[in-house]
């Protein structure tokens, strides 16, 4: 078997530190491993494997040796460094929203799309988070039925905003109980006992960005066809997504046909035995690697209508996990090497 | 001006509590009020507007010198106890879902169908806390543009499922900073850091108890013809219910004249600066009375879609304050006494 020189970019970051562990947990075959992070973490030690490695500054050079980089280190740096890392002769595999909808790039998740893969050019993008579980979940149903249209509400946890959300989430939840003056420096408003239907920047039309990343990433990914509206909002939750997604087909099925779909669909898992109380939680998703799919419910207010509760751990699936599952295509479609073109 | 004498049954409760406070702030024109529990609370104390009053037993016989009852003490309490009420010359204004779907009862939401008090027969309903807030946004763009069909997705408060429900929230946060086992009485799972898809019941055709009120409701209140597709999640705040709604209309808008017509409608406010991060927030919605809808944008994904965010205190609006209010409007329409037939 071929081994592989690995670095992740961000290493130090709550997604960056899944990568590595999934990594080492899946027993992707690496030779070496790199551990990149800003200048101001070099030094500092952290574990692959149950060895420690020295943090490495990530900066143009570090990249000479490594076939494949996955970053995690926000879309600022990804724009500067990602570029940089590919001409230096790695793959790119990259969280940052920065290169998802450049059409010369392809945006991947391995249950989705992996054919995507096949002319990428070094730098290949992770979608978002919410995205991701959604059309793990959908993928089999439009293959089968064809979705022409998805209205999705998001209950999204404070870890897709770092480690910093989670510090400011427990410290509110502390100063709540202790009756103390409650601040927020990561959120805009307390997110404590709250819901934020507010996540990433507000554009033009009147949608966040996560919004139209759930429209523009499905477009991308599954079928440009789909029409997506979608309401994304921060609850107080620290470890995975759930959504509430309200689908319509164009052609007719039978709910139990769905359920068995999706119980052979590869990522997902069916949960939903509502006379024991059982659907997907976002308590229990928390370190899992499936999508979990429950509430599967026939909606009669639209012809060919479905209702779905998808909940999976946004640093896992959401994020790290989906990042080492595309280098693992990678590797067994032996991509993992820059096209000549 | 005629003055009432007024009873709330359930009067130790949360809602209850707002209720008898309600009243007060409101001036509502009350001669005597009495406070009416189980027979286990008999003899407690409970403040209305400043004076100390002694909680009585509600049962046969409470009703004799009673004008306006309002209930809130569980459907059960409300099938056997609101006819003897009725019976013994009350007009009761019931919270609970004990009548709200038959066909004889008015089912009100004064700023909706205030016209259905007319033919009441002495016990009118109030609505569920998750439909009233929806249809108070909802009902002038129904009367303006003909809404066809409603996708709403709920973000709900523990007070829904009262003071216990609160009480166990408190206590898994806690437990959860101490580190310590958390477990669940009043929910089937942890609260605290989690979303839970269920409210109520599960009926046989996949959907809660919760979710078919939000249909069968707005047929009864707003139109019988739109269809409204619902899935209710209870998430760790405290008060106030946020959702996220998305309707389609029959006849074409622009989201200007939808966002006036919401500026004009009563009951409303409308918090719609997304520039400034304005947008309703449950926590800032707590104590309030309005119903406040935010995130107002087209939703292209259909002709004549749009997409709202609607926050109301589910104590409130939503419980307490809405039976007040019909109380209000049937001593305005003088409809203080119970038809002949």
């Amino acid at each position: 078997m071929n081994m592989y020189n690995v670095a992740v970019v961000g290493a130090l970051g709550a997604v960056g530190r899944e990568m590595t562990s999934i990594l080492a947990e899946r027993k992707f075959p690496v030779r070496t491993m790199k551990l990149l992070d800003i200048e101001a973490y070099e030094g500092q030690e952290s574990l692959f494997n149950g060895t420690s490695v020295r943090v490495q500054t990530a900066r143009a050079g570090a990249f000479t040796d490594v076939d494949i980089a996955l970053f995690s280190a926000g879309a600022e740096a990804s724009l500067s460094l990602a570029p940089i890392a590919v001409k230096e002769g790695a793959i790119v595999i990259d969280n940052s929203s920065a290169w998802r909808m450049d059409p010369q790039i392809p945006l991947v998740i391995p249950e989705v799309n992996p054919q995507a893969l096949k002319t990428h050019k070094g730098l290949i993008a992770n979608p978002n988070c919410s995205t991701i579980q959604m059309l793990v979940a959908l993928k089999p149903i439009h293959d089968r039925y064809t979705i022409k249209r998805i209205v999705v509400s998001t209950y999204q946890a404070v870890s897709g905003s770092g480690q910093k959300a989670i510090e400011e989430l427990h410290e509110q939840v502390k100063k709540y109980l202790d009756g103390e003056k409650i601040s927020s420096r990561v959120y805009p408003h307390q997110i404590a006992f709250n819901a934020l239907p507010h996540i990433d920047v507000f554009l033009e039309n009147g949608y966040t960005k996560e919004e139209m990343k759930m429209v523009h990433e499905t477009h991308k990914m599954l079928d440009p066809a789909i029409k997506v509206s979608a309401t994304t909002v921060r609850i107080p939750v620290i470890r995975s997504h759930s959504e509430a997604i309200n689908i319509e087909t164009e052609k007719p099925f039978e709910v139990s046909e769905v359920v068995e779909l999706l119980q052979q669909a590869p990522g997902v898992q069916v949960i939903d035995d509502v006379r024991s109380n059982a659907y997907p939680l976002a308590l229990n998703a928390a370190g899992k690697d499936e999508v979990f799919v429950g509430r599967i419910r026939r909606d009669s207010s639209v012809d060919n209508g479905l209702n779905l509760w998808v909940v999976s751990d946004n640093l896992r699936k959401g994020a790290a996990l989906n990042a080492v599952q595309i280098a693992e295509t990678l590797v067994q479609q032996q991509l993992v090497h820059i096209p000549a073109n």
